[in-house]
């Protein structure tokens, strides 16, 4: 259950680590929009395994094939379906993960509420998932043109980069391999994984992301308020363990008369504490988050855990794992950011009557 | 559209500040369950106007009366409908609202939307329509007698209670008036909202959320998981502006070795960092998160804004408003939490053959 | 659950036969509609018990009032939450029905599937529910000012309206208490309804239903084709027991050389035993098909059943009820009608880039 | 929009006749079910084409490849995966499809929704989508292994198997290639379409399905009637143009006293005019129900139509096309069938406390 994401804009997903394919079917995407596919794939090698010294050196070309909904270039209003063939799965000896429990991984709750698990390489709770998102993430950023998502890496374990996001080039973003758009700050974050990576061991961080020109009027007054929206997405990212935009946690520890964004005559505001978001709705400023990840599970260490008939067991981490997540999240936060505004921009034509 | 809460015990709300009444249905919620009516109206007077020195002053009883559903005494498994009447609507002078959008407020937002708006008391923006979400949580709530729901207010302002969960009295949350199970540190929040209320101020603050005995397997492994449906519930509440759950924001400082939870040879685990959530399903130990609020946007100050037209005018904050909306919050994250649960709780039924 | 109709245009109801009120809560209405609150009200009356001697002689008002949504005469966005009292349940002795099942009823199945049931005046499944729909019907019937729907009486038991809709007036279908635009079949047809209802029995028939005016490209392609909808709708409505568009079940008798509809140059066909839908979506033709009702079940008359424990029990039927469910279903086709074809046109907002 | 069926079972779907691969996606299927491929293969042999000689002579072999969902043979609770390659698409020229409109096709309405359309062999409008019903349906059906569910042809244009079905060997089914489970009726119907066929022409029909051991209680009271939810299904299936249940059309002619269904001690019925449902809910009788199937549109005939600029096109229809679809849709009646009592088996265990 529960493998669909948006209302309107949709994207349902398959696929295990470790099965022939992922895959998704895009619905709802509207018909006459031009596809650059390049661009499509572009965004998935910003995720890929492989791309760079502080991510998992597993290969693996993620090349997305599309099967239906595209004809002579555009969308054609149907269901749009897709996949991406696993190619570097290892037949590993799998004989460790098959009976034991990783700490911290979803071995356990997966056995526990399912009965069975597809153990290889973690099999649907795999972030390998994440592909197929950016898949649709990147066909719903080719639906809003004007608008212009940026994520950036923003901390890697204690280390934060202490700008605000109006001072930084996003341009920066690409062009060192923890994608953050300081150089200074970045080299110190690549160091930090560096380091952590001899050590057999992962850090977390944290993914600021700032969604410019969204027009106002997007997410719904209720239940489906923009940031509840844009939260609920990034707390389905593996390992997110925090979302918070605008003032966030800081702003609970704000006075009304210091938080209040006053207007200025066109309507925009001097501030934005809000985040571009009041009451749910887009008010026209820059919506801006931040997502909290959690160091990753997966150690090249030695530790202590359970089989499924409770006996400790002691076991060595191996493979190709990432030290640090957060370098190939940030086009996964782009991505569904990318849905979610998608996903308002289609409701918000049927307000009109 | 979106105003409906849930997949399977799904709240659909409707209401605004001063129409007649406000109201709801409840679907999905299963027959034969003998319902505890002054439970229900309990948890209405904990978030009830009114009930406190440090809280709006504004009398409502905010009665609910079931309309259908609820047959000598037991859900019939058909839609619960009900009502609470709107009985303390002044009829104001609203020139004021009428014309000006207030900062940090939804008027702006709902009239670029809408193109028109119930500026009445803030009309559908208004948080009085959590009211109707207490009362499906009180349901939900007898729906799970097992699970022990308790939130308490964590930190007002800069006053944070420096306490782990697990040494709280939870039976001492109500026995003041900002709800934090601690009495000294109770006090001194009292006082600054006190302190904060005379200046015509508001202040923000946070509310802590501890589930205990849910069992092992709610929450559904990609666009379900657990928390992400509890952070979207949470970010749903008027004022919320971020949420963390188990290590939240602080897991993203630290390294793998420190974080992941071993397990006990039980399947529980020594540390609870995950917060009780592994793989976006519960694992049995205890739910834990953290839920940000702003300062109320409504001060009893002069301040200027815009009208209509987008000329400047300065207005006189007034009426009966909160001065930290925090204690009056917190039956809500319960009533949400609890829902959340009911929802988890029926989907996990199906998933068995 | 199941409580909702509808995926853009949205109604969830509530409500028993004897309990305080039914009503209910339309999602998805955009804003800026000026509500006709006559025109829905003339709506209910078309449907209400005791309109004439050949209905239910029940007294009831069926007086719609609305909690929210509206402000100044208009739609606001929001959720538009409305109630209509029960005015007129006897307190009757209820025990033949508490303890026994009236065959062809829903006292069975609901017993069964819920472990108990709100015996009195059938509950939930007393076509009272309707009226609900008639509010939501007649939203939707203003949202599409364009379009035409009329429904009407087309058989009665064996007297069936000899004449294809294009040779009727549809001005003429209130003029007579069948609902029937032609005068000597309405006459032939309430004769026999009062014969019918001398016996103390029931009688069923069948309701056309023609929408004009309907834009070309309503209608999903797949899962929600047009026809597909309409015929879901027509089968909730108590009684009902098939459905058929365009040539319908004789379409199957026939051979492609006779069936196609050929084209005229500006598009529209010259015959139309399509109704107005190929491939699921509408092509600008009208839309007809034609709902068949079963003779309700409710008779005055002595009948054996059984109760609970499966005991034989002599029961004498009694009370007020339709002798002919038809002529107050003609409003309901209509409103539901409206309500499917409301969604579509929302929906069609979207498929535009 | 659209392409997903069921609430927790719930298939989605893609595809066009000569994209690369038609597939879908299951969602909501417990874990833990041994899945025996073969029948699932079984059930897509019955509906492939070229298999006799009264339907089209295109060979496709249909083979499905699950991806995902399936691990050492049984279902993992994850999404099910799957594609169908097409294997038969001819280069054709196209060039008379491209620019004209096939009348009784969904071309025209296509070309004004969309704007586009991918025209060979149909794109999404072919019955090819059909097969993924199959994969699906042959799912459901191993879900629910006590049901069966027979359909089978009762009528090739005015030939009508004149039997009930209690007088039918359903074993017979699949003996002939018309899919009758009667062998005089079944010759008549066969000798009938090889005459039309000869004609270049085709015929409509109608399809009976019965489902036994359904158990009481599938079925929601208002608006998920189990009827409603089958007939929505069965109009689903291209070129259905009605569907009733139990007495049917017919039942609209009787009298109450005639129709309803008298209660045995066990609480079955003497009659079954009902057709195992009432008030929605099924009532553990057979459910029986009936679908009407117009005469195919492609004739291979000389016809007149218009071109996208509104000309006048004598266009020669040519190609490998059904004279008669009944017989290939019997399976996906079954499919429909299956998938939709899966569905209420699923949410039926939602309603126990």
């Amino acid at each position: 259950m529960s493998n669909s994401f948006g209302k309107l804009f949709k994207l349902t997903t398959f696929g295990e680590s470790h099965g022939k394919a992922i895959g998704g079917i895009i619905d709802g995407c509207p018909a006459g929009l031009e596809l650059d596919l390049e661009a499509i794939q572009y965004e998935l090698e910003r995720r890929k395994p492989g791309q760079s010294k502080i991510v998992t050196q597993r290969k693996e070309p993620d090349q997305v094939e599309f099967l239906s909904g595209i004809f002579e270039g555009k969308t054609t209003g149907t269901s749009i379906g897709f996949i991406i063939k696993n190619t570097n799965q290892k037949s590993n000896d799998y004989s460790d993960i098959k009976n034991t429990f990783r700490p911290s991984h979803a071995d356990y709750t997966y056995e526990k509420k399912y009965g069975l698990r597809d153990y290889r390489g973690g099999g649907r709770s795999s972030a390998r998932e994440t592909a197929n998102w950016i898949v649709a993430g990147a066909i719903a950023k080719q639906l809003l043109p004007k608008i212009q998502i940026n994520a950036y890496t923003s901390s890697v374990g204690t280390i934060f980069l202490e700008k605000p996001y109006q001072d930084l080039d996003f341009n920066l973003t690409e062009s060192n391999d923890v994608r953050c758009p300081d150089q200074a700050f970045a080299e110190k974050m690549i160091n930090l994984i560096k380091e952590i990576k001899k050590q057999g061991d992962t850090v977390g961080g944290t993914i600021t992301c700032v969604a410019k020109n969204v027009p106002i009027g997007f997410g719904e007054p209720i239940f489906d308020k923009l940031h509840a929206r844009l939260g609920n997405a990034m707390l389905s990212i593996n390992a997110v363990k925090g979302f918070e935009y605008g003032s966030g946690f800081c702003g609970a520890q704000m006075k009304g008369s210091e938080h209040n964004d006053a207007f200025n005559t066109d309507g925009t505001t001097k501030s934005n504490l809000s985040g571009g978001i009041q009451g749910g709705i887009s008010n026209g400023m820059d919506i801006y988050f931040r997502v909290a990840f959690k160091p990753v599970a997966t150690l090249l260490q030695k530790y202590e855990t359970i089989d499924k008939e409770g006996n400790k067991q002691e076991v060595q981490g191996k493979g190709r794992h990432d030290p640090c997540v957060v370098p190939r999240a940030v086009p996964i936060v782009e991505a569904l950011t990318a849905m979610v505004l998608a996903d308002f921009h289609l409701l918000n034509k049927t307000h009109i009557i």
